[in-house]
């Protein structure tokens, strides 16, 4: 009996955002991984294993989902949103990577509605346009890559959104980041902030950058940033189509 | 008895990705309305009126269904993959725009998994840094501007997406697009051309820039580009989550 591993995205939070694909997997596994909180969303049934662990463990996850598969297990790990997007998906090529007697394992990606998407939708349709996608995290890449990126970002015109905008441990560097944005984009530019989307704590809030403060956003916060054309209509921010 | 209008996406094309939201708000539909060939993705049932029509028609057509939703309707406008990723939810609000008597009705955007996140998991973790996400098209926008944005975009090292890479009405877009990454990123860069993902005519191809020629690419197509870290791993290709 040989084992397989997938790393599948859950979806922001909402049950009905699980694509049926995601389900139908989770159904047939012998063993779950993820982070405490993603882990809990999976339902408990006879015949699964549950390995919750914490943050920061991604690495360390990935290599034990790998060890689990080659043994034979039915294996997911679980990322919130997309796995492909900041999630686990690169992790377990990090782990494959220095493991080439498992790289023949059976493995698939099982992509996910990702925050920024559902973020986006809940407020109009503010990426309707080009856009980028920038982790603000410096755990992963120093903070002068970041406001290199968020300028040529800002140059280029396209709408942005930002995962990981603040935590606890670094307030300050979603405050640069507002200040670097209001240098090149000027106070009417509309942002959304987007909180626990798809769930029942599901806060939105769209404002110019001149009306934004950091403490707007947090961990749980996807903030999205329009691109010059960004308006109003109604309650709904959007993108035209159209650039010149 | 009022009517409302839910813009929402179908997925990249396998059921088993399109969420549960839409299945359930496609069931309560009196009206869709759609690009022909996503329209025949819905299942016709009695009380359920489809309206397909023509590519580059999206204005009149979301025009079509807020009439339809003001007089009682449950209308739905699907798209391909994400409604707010170069799809109906921007044509739906640019039509709002111009009908303030309208702005007060019950309007979602249900977000779908957009194709290149599908792509991105079919070929690895291409995506799995930060990235960008660009039409190619310049039914909508001007040559330079496209340009400008991709020069940029490679200097700050963002991955990419390219949507619309190539229509055999204008050939030429993407081989400029092509020559101009070679100047910027080098021929070692690895791609991925995914075509028709998540149905029975996917092909996934993983090139070096060197390797990339125009013709891999057409409508059907996704084009990834890497950031200068992205690498292979066995038969995948990810991005790493770190940068330095």
């Amino acid at each position: 009996m040989s084992g397989w591993l997938a790393v599948v995205g859950l979806g922001p939070g909402a049950g009905t955002l699980v694509t049926p694909e995601v389900t139908e997997t989770l159904a047939q596994a012998t063993d779950v991984l993820g982070y405490v909180p993603y882990v809990a969303r999976v339902t408990p049934r006879p015949g699964l294993t549950l390995h919750p662990s914490d943050n920061r463990e991604e690495l360390r996850r990935a290599r034990h989902a790998l060890d689990l598969a080659a043994a034979g297990g039915r294996v997911v790990v679980v990322s919130s949103g997309d796995p492909g997007v900041f999630a686990m998906a690169s992790a377990l090529f990090e782990a494959l990577e220095t493991r080439p007697d498992l790289q023949g394992l059976d493995i698939r990606i099982l992509p996910g509605i990702t925050a920024m998407l559902a973020a986006a939708a809940a407020a109009g349709a503010p990426l309707g346009h080009d856009f980028c996608c920038i982790n603000l995290s410096d755990n992963l890449k120093p903070w002068p890559l970041i406001e290199r990126r968020l300028r040529l970002a800002a140059e280029a015109d396209l709408a942005m959104a930002f995962y990981n905008p603040r935590s606890a441990a670094r307030p300050q560097g979603f405050a640069r980041a507002l200040d670097l944005l209001r240098q090149v984009c000027g106070p009417d530019r509309l942002m959304t902030f987007a909180r626990a989307v798809s769930t029942p704590d599901q806060r939105i809030a769209s404002v110019t950058l001149a009306e934004a403060r950091p403490e707007m956003a947090d961990m749980r916060t996807v903030v999205l940033v329009g691109n010059s054309q960004t308006r109003r209509v109604g309650r709904w921010v959007y993108t035209p189509r159209f650039a010149s």
